[in-house]
């Protein structure tokens, strides 16, 4: 069953949330102003004659019987499932350049159909792509095959997506892998798996598993891997169902060698995840401070306290202003918040309060207090998360504006972060000023630990039509180099996919690389699944 | 530099604390009293003359120079690392039988003589037992090659116990392996890695990681893998180092493929561990329940409260009155603790209590406050810890008063703990009727999680001398089934080693298995690491 509401073609999310002509002219005035060009162009709008897709080297009258119900091989669904959301799938889109489509699309309905996809592929030398969302930003599932491959094949997760059940006593949910954020949160009943990852609205459990996703919260449980009991696996060797026992200490954890697998290990399932019961009392600040400088020293300090903050962002000027954080006036911004569905957590906040305003900050607004005794619905958001949640439509609607427009985000510790930041910014500013003449570059704190916090960059600049890919290509690699300088991680919850290879190599141990080939080995021994992602 | 202080050549801990005749005597009426049992024998204590070893069948004067600086071939070494501190190693250490002596034991110096080692063991085909402690519970280092090595060596990391440095920023310290407990401690200044097993004494931070140790701490963060940022690890293929970041989404993490690999997978030389201010307020307390039901429905309102208590130990009546928990009077005690070094935690005990009485609870000593504004040195402990950390030197005195005493623990969902447990104290309790003609099984809980608890068990009868190890393996074997009925993971913290593998075979995927074989392939091609153990 699919949503009568149609998702974008090629941009971010539902069609319709696509702004018009209007609204397109009047984004591109302001971001016009904040970037210093007189007019950014009115890209037009590929229609479905301009889509540009390879023929399907595979057909589906070909196939078994047995696959014939769940395979698709029309240029719908094959261009639906042929790029992520991230810049380069947006232009490529915006272009109708459907190259890497896939020539097979297939939505098992069950176990016994993904099981029966793989043997087949296995069989006809076709590469498999497992297909969640389909909201990658690091190129992670493109249907790109080696040339032994006689074709390929996405296998999108997304007719399996039942909550299979939810246990209150244990606080465990059993989900099937394809579920997105709303279908598996409306299934949980008054429970929450509390995940709230920017897409969301449209990514899946098994993609959140496979990508080691991050989700909104700050502190604590900040990636799904901290959520996670058991996964369930099949992969062309087997099943690979994990223990479901809330820890173990017996031997390396094999739940841990599937989360950040991305699709290589397996197509994830289902999976066993530790739900809570929605959150009653909220309460939130927003700290102001003359200098990002103090506000990254009170994040610092808070997230050294132990006391946990749902909420711990650190917002640059920039950002501030970007996400309409009503205390941006051109200083950097501390957001905090504390959440509770047990007790009220006014200590915890007045103390985090207390850490930030030594560290320079004020608080003209006081503490926003919400109690809601049925449990906050997490649909009723705040402005900061509307702002969240809003960005990616912002993204698609600039790169229609010919913007060169991205994020990128890391993890360093604390005492690499001022130098790591100073470079980051330096390297972005010059590379953009190289390519486009000109940018901005602003930054966040996505996630706070005690050891170091995890900055989310975003940039733009004014793109030339026809060579947004090579100055892409020219600024992403030039924070790459600058993360790699600093020994700060290619990515904190972003993924590795295509987009990030060349630097996840440098980072990772080479034995480790070659443990994670001989992993594969074991569980694909021909290498069809998402080939060139991780290994090979 | 090794400590004047010596080690007992079998008992657990310091030698001086070995109880004499006239103690032992005491503890057998007191303990034969519990078992019903007239008379506890005080078994003869094994002298140097007693101590049975196989010739060593390698030569350090056959070794290339730069290797005889730090490998002894003396009986004394070869003795001194034979065993762990498991009932197994308790009685065959009381029978002087020494059968698994190592050939060899090198204590290297630096990273370039553990490399040297591995180089020449490779090259020679001797197998290699890295080494930590000497603590280990389930025969996790035993010397036991495989038909083809010519011999096997015992890799103690002990010579390499510095802290290497501390960040305070960024709250990290680098610190080599094998440093103990109270040697990394007493590096740490005013900071603290919060890591107490009850080996801390004598157990290293290499073998934690080696071995997923569990801490003193009931929630949170329970397990060494909970503070590990980062692990240097040298294999016999070369350097496994992982990224010094605080997190990271990029690929599955590298380090926690090292977390639990028990010495299979390389040397663990060193590692970065997030460490803490020493806890300035500590508040305790102590609640009684008429049930044992009544307070396993406490701690599990506690865990998912996400309130993070430091201590939340369900104790049955026989635990309460073996640790000496002063509420102890035939009814089962939930013992709660809550630690800060930035603020006072008096809410969150205050609704912990509040959860506990609504459960049924009274707590008729109040919360007992401490605080230090210096923070708490651990060594000032609770008549709790005291206990806690006695309780090795308890068992090893009674296995030489003829006593069959083990423990074993393990993490199952709250909604299958009441049938585990019933199944668990029925199965043992019979075993014990069976072998030893009576016994006692008692149960504690040691850590709490939203989605369960671990339980850990003690149980205790009268062993026949010469037939011990045949009644050992009955009882455990009998409790291992039963754990593996209820899906109950086979240890949550004591590691799987030797004594759990058959289970541990059970419990993990297969696909797993096949997965770490064929990484360990990669980083010890020849198998010459700790053979036998979670994989070969």
């Amino acid at each position: 069953v699919t949503s009568p509401r149609a998702r974008h073609p090629w941009a971010w999310g539902w069609a319709d949330r696509f702004p018009d002509d209007t609204q397109r002219d009047t984004l591109a005035t302001m971001v016009g102003a904040l970037l210093g060009v007189e007019a950014l162009p009115r890209l037009a709008l590929p229609t479905a004659a301009d889509r540009k897709l390879p023929p399907s080297r595979l057909s589906v009258a070909a196939l078994p019987a047995a696959l014939q119900g769940f395979v698709r091989g029309d240029d719908d669904a094959r261009a639906a499932h042929t790029y992520g959301r991230g810049y380069l799938d947006l232009v490529r889109g915006l272009r109708g350049d459907y190259a890497h489509a896939p020539d097979l699309v297939a939505t098992p309905r069950d176990e016994s159909e993904v099981e029966a996809t793989l043997a087949w592929a296995r069989a006809a030398g076709v590469a498999v792509f497992p297909y969640g969302g389909g909201t990658s930003v690091v190129a992670g599932f493109e249907a790109i095959a080696r040339p032994e491959h006689h074709g390929t094949l996405t296998l999108s997760l997304r007719a399996m997506r039942r909550v299979l059940s939810v246990d209150p006593v244990d606080r465990v949910a059993h989900i099937e892998a394809g579920a997105t954020g709303p279908e598996l949160e409306a299934g949980l009943g008054e429970y929450t798996l509390r995940h709230f990852p920017q897409s969301f609205e449209f990514s899946t459990l098994g993609g959140w598993i496979a990508t080691r996703a991050g989700g909104h919260f700050a502190t604590l449980y900040t990636h799904i891997d901290d959520r996670v009991q058991a996964v369930r696996v099949l992969s062309p060797a087997g099943v690979w169902q994990t223990a479901r026992v809330p820890a173990s200490g017996a031997g390396p954890d094999p739940c841990r060698w599937i989360l950040g697998s991305e699709g290589t290990l397996g197509v994830i399932t289902s999976a066993w995840v530790r739900v809570l019961p929605r959150p009653r009392w909220r309460l939130s600040a927003s700290v102001r401070f003359d200098a990002m400088a103090e506000a990254v020293e009170a994040a610092r300090a808070i997230a050294q306290a132990g006391l946990h903050p749902a909420n711990c962002r650190v917002l640059d000027p920039l950002e501030a202003l970007l996400h309409r954080v009503s205390a941006a006036d051109g200083g950097a911004v501390l957001l905090l918040g504390f959440e509770s569905a047990d007790h009220d957590p006014t200590a915890a906040m007045d103390r985090a309060l207390r850490l930030a305003t030594t560290a320079g900050g004020t608080c003209p607004g006081g503490v926003l207090r919400r109690f809601d005794a049925e449990g906050v619905r997490e649909a009723a958001s705040a402005q900061w998360r509307e702002a969240f949640f809003e960005a990616p439509y912002l993204q698609s609607a600039l790169v229609s504006l010919g913007v060169l427009v991205d994020t990128f985000e890391t993890a360093v510790p604390w005492s690499r972060f001022e130098a790591l930041h100073a470079d980051v910014v330096g390297s972005v500013t010059e590379a953009l000023q190289r390519v486009c003449g000109g940018g901005r570059v602003s930054c966040r704190f996505t996630h706070v630990y005690p050891d170091g916090p995890a900055p989310y960059y975003t940039f733009l600049g004014p793109a030339t039509v026809g060579q947004e890919l090579d100055q892409w290509a020219a600024v992403k690699s030039a924070a790459s180099e600058a993360l790699a300088r600093h020994g700060a991680t290619i990515t904190h919850h972003h993924a590795v996919g295509r987009t990030h290879r060349p630097w996840y190599d440098r980072e990772r141990p080479d034995l480790f690389a070659a443990a994670l080939a001989a992993t594969r080995k074991v569980v694909d021994p021909t290498g069809m699944l998402n080939p060139g992602v991780l290994t090979d």
